[in-house]
This record gives structure tokens, sequence and C-alpha cells, in this order.
């Protein structure tokens, strides 16, 4: 296993064409690699605009098998490229029954395995629940050559859970495909705080599990609903140190490939002055499985 | 119950003699109290230095039952500012058996009840597990007439779990006295990383969780061994909202009481807004009372 390896976040924009997503991301993915990343993230359903901006039954035929077209093509990338490929994608599992989920293809261009998204949101132009079952999978790290990674989905993130467990299972980093951003008729009072929090709760996780934070964001505008304000997708794709230092962060509102280094030492080094594995309180986090805990 | 009110955090240094310590907090809290708080927080410990700076038998004899010293000075001061107190102490519990704890104390002047800190550190200078026995209550929410006020100290403040189930015992806010500060000798080089990661760990509880997070820290410098160079603790008291914005914080250097509001109506609407108690997976949070996942 490697002790120092660099992974690159693919932050890009969603045009209505497929094709043309799908042959950029093969583009950013060879730039990443160009630029030394071993490990690639791309952002989630990486492949079309943010379709669940709306309910509409046609948008199902934007889903693909596993394997299928986008792992077809991420498989032979990995291949090419040397690298181990994080690829998001809406999954069709079987007839009526959708998940949005990644996919780990290794360095030799093989498939490892795949994650369901497991908590579903649903809010205003974010019609998640109506696309996609709750993944049943469980949380989940991939063994690679460059050590175990973890990896959850965008609404994942607020989680503290789901972070954590991951984490116990031995991850090293957690990569976080993300598709988030501004509706434009809030974005001037509270776009920066919900920025500020979105970084933070996940600079937080980083701290609290000791491990690497990996977030690949989708930037640019998509309005797929004419009736609708449309979305303002915040970019700010980062990497996250175990002690919550930022060192790698893509701008806004443009395309980017960023690249970082993890270092097994520095986690060592951080888990040991900072040994919170050591003392959790096992004997007393059951009630953590209830929805919310009743009083008399 | 009220839909708005103030809580206060009293930073202060602590001398050598309790006496002086325990006169220090009444004062400040009565400066706390005519600033308009409802809800007053002490630091960790507030009536001696921290003294977990060596293993010494005989600094047993500064821990006080429950009801004592200190319950009887904070009852009659919580009385007569009709405020509710919130006084962390060293408790003896019995003969041999110490623990690192809060009593709660509402603005009639009568004990509500005890938390008695979980997670024990044990660190170079901070060596709280021979003086500490773990807690034994679990995580608590305690009722006032401000709501149901959560309680954690100090080192619990890493473990997201504890933020998580005090949630779901109905919490509105989080309080956290706290002793917490540098080692002179790494200070140059890793301080502003530590205090910046404390800070943005326990953001990421509120905004986790949809709540108020109050942290009150003591301040100056403290060698209570000669031959170790004592801790420099930083001050940084702090309040903030639950989308993590920072309404209130005090400086590193200073004795400071520090006031701001809660407001039930944010917590409502950050939470509609952010429904993450919604969508948690609580059939896949089992492993979380698990000290590791070991992998085949």
């Amino acid at each position: 296993m490697e002790k120092r390896f660099k992974v690159g976040l693919v932050q890009m924009s969603m045009s209505k064409e497929t094709d043309i997503n799908r042959n950029k991301a093969v583009k950013l993915v060879e730039e990443a690699a160009d630029k030394g990343a071993n490990v690639i993230l791309l952002p989630e359903l990486y492949s079309s605009q943010y379709f669940c901006q709306k309910e509409d039954i046609e948008l199902f035929n934007l889903a693909e098998k596993i394997p299928g077209k986008s792992t077809s093509i991420f498989c032979e990338t990995a291949k090419r490229t040397s690298t181990v490929i994080i690829v998001p994608l809406f999954e069709k599992r079987t007839v009526g029954l959708y998940h949005n989920s990644l996919v780990v293809v290794n360095s030799d261009g093989e498939i490892i395995g795949v994650y369901r998204k497991m908590h579903i949101p649903d809010d205003p132009s974010f019609y998640e629940k109506f696309y996609f079952a709750p993944g049943d999978l469980g949380f989940k790290v991939f063994d690679t050559e460059f050590g175990k990674l973890g990896t959850l989905i965008c609404w994942d993130q607020w989680f503290p859970e789901g972070a954590r467990i991951t984490t116990l299972m031995g991850a090293i980093a957690l990569f976080y495909p993300t598709a988030i951003g501004w509706h434009p008729y809030e974005k001037e009072k509270y776009g920066e705080t919900q920025r500020e929090a979105w970084k933070t709760v996940q600079r937080g996780h980083a701290i609290a599990n000791g491990l690497y934070v990996c977030v690949c964001n989708r930037t640019g505008f998509e309005k797929t609903v004419e009736t609708q304000g449309g979305i303002e997708f915040w970019g700010s794709s980062f990497i996250t140190d175990p002690q919550g230092v930022i060192i790698a962060e893509a701008p806004i509102n443009k395309e980017a490939v960023i690249v970082a280094e993890i270092d097994i030492d520095h986690i060592e080094e951080v888990r040991r002055n900072w040994p919170f594995l050591r003392d959790r309180r096992t004997d007393h986090y059951g009630d953590i499985a209830k929805l919310f805990i009743d009083q008399k």
C-alpha cells in the first residue's frame, strides 16, 4: 500500500447532452491523471444535468445499468490512465427500482464495487425521493491499492453517522460526489451561510474521524424547468486533511481539476495526538439508532 | 416556554485559591445576569486551576459532593439573579470514586440534575483518566423554563455521537464547559490549526443537529508542575446558531462575559429547510456502537 498518493477532483458543468458530459468527464479525468492524481472523483450524477428539479417519469430513461455505458467508459479510462476512478451515476437496478449510486473502478479497469446513496433528500427542486430508492447496501469502504476508500453521496454529507461508520470500517478518506447549489431567489440572503455550513460540517467529519475528506461538486447554472428559477451549483470542491485544514479548493463558478496529496503518516500522527477512537462510549451509543428519543 | 432567551458564557482565568475562583465566578455570573442572560455557563472545573496536569492523589481533596459547597453558592446565586446556571465541578461521589460533572440549577435555586462527563481524555498534561471515572448517567437533557438544555463537557465535544443523542432527546442547545489550551512548546506550529479544528467540529454539531451550541472555556496560563511547560488556555468561548454561524465570541487571552440570544423560531426555520432528522437511516446505524468494524 502506498504511504502517499494523490486525489484529483473533477469539478465540471453539465450540458443537456449526456454524450457531451461523458466526453468531457473523460477528458477531465485524463487531465487529473496528467496532474498526478491516483484516485479521481467525479460529481454526483455526472452524465446529465440535475434532473431532479422536477418529477417526470420520462427522466427514468437517463438511468443506466451497472455494468453499463458509464462503467464501460471509465473502466477503459481507469486502465489507460492507471487510476482509481469513482463514478457516480443514476442506476437502474430493475424495472421500477432506481438508485443514486457510484461505482469504484480500480486501475486495472475492474469494477471493485457499488455504493448506493443512503440518505435521500427531498426539497423544492431537489425531488430525489421520487427517483431514488434509499440505498440497501449500507455504508461501504473499497479496498484499493491506495488503501480503504470510503464513499458517500451528497446529502449523506450532513449525517455524522455515515462518516463515522465508514471510518470504523477502516477508511483513510471519505469521497463525497455532490450536486449542491443555490436557489437564485435566496442566494443573496442565505447563500454564503449555506455554502459555509456545507464546508464546515464536512471539515467536522474529517476532524472527528481523523481522516481526509474529498468533496466534488458540479458548477454552473442549470434551469431544467421553465417555470422555476433553476439552480446555481456552487462548485467549491475541496479536500481537507484530518484536522479540517483545506489543502485544495476549486472556485465557485468555474470548471476545475484540483489535486492534493493524501499522507497516511499524517493520519497516524493526528490520530495519535487526538485519540478519539480510543475514548468512544460504545456502551451508550445505542440510542443513535432511534429516530427520536421521546421524553416522558 | 420562552421563544427567545439569552445565554451568557463566563470565560474566566483561575487562581490557585478556590475561594477566589468561587467569588469571581459569582461576580461574573451576576454580570452576565445584568447583561440579560437567562442561562449562564461556567468553564469546566471552574473552582480550581486545571489540576490534571499531574497525577497526585492529594488533589482529590479538591473534589466536592453534590449537593455541596458549589451547589450551595450557585443555588443561592441562581435564585437571587433569576437565572439557570450550569455549574461544572469535580464531583466526589464516594470514597475512591470521582467524576468530572456538572450540575444544572434552575432559577428557583433548585438542582435539576447532574451530567457526568462521558468521554474522558488522557494526554500529556491532561491526565483525566487518573481522576475521573467515565460518566454512567448517559447523555442528558434538562427541562428548564427555557426548554430542554443539553449538556456535555469538553472532550465530549469531539464526539458527534454525544451531540446527536442529546439532540434526539429534544435539546434546543448544547452547552460545553471546557478547559482546552496550548502546550507552549507546540503553539507556534500547531496552535491555530488546533483552535480552528475545535471551533469547526462544534460548529459542525450545530449544523448537523440544527441547534445552538454554547462553549465556555477558561483563559490564562496555568503552570501547576514546575518541571513542565504549563498550559495556555485559549479562551475563544463562543455561541453558534443552528447553521454554524458564530453569534458571540470571546477573545483568546482575556476574561469576558458574552451574551447572545437563542431563538426557537430560528431552529424551527432551519430544521424545516434542512430536514436532516427526517432522513436518518436508523436501520443502518447499529454499527456505530462498535469500537471498530474489523474487515475480513
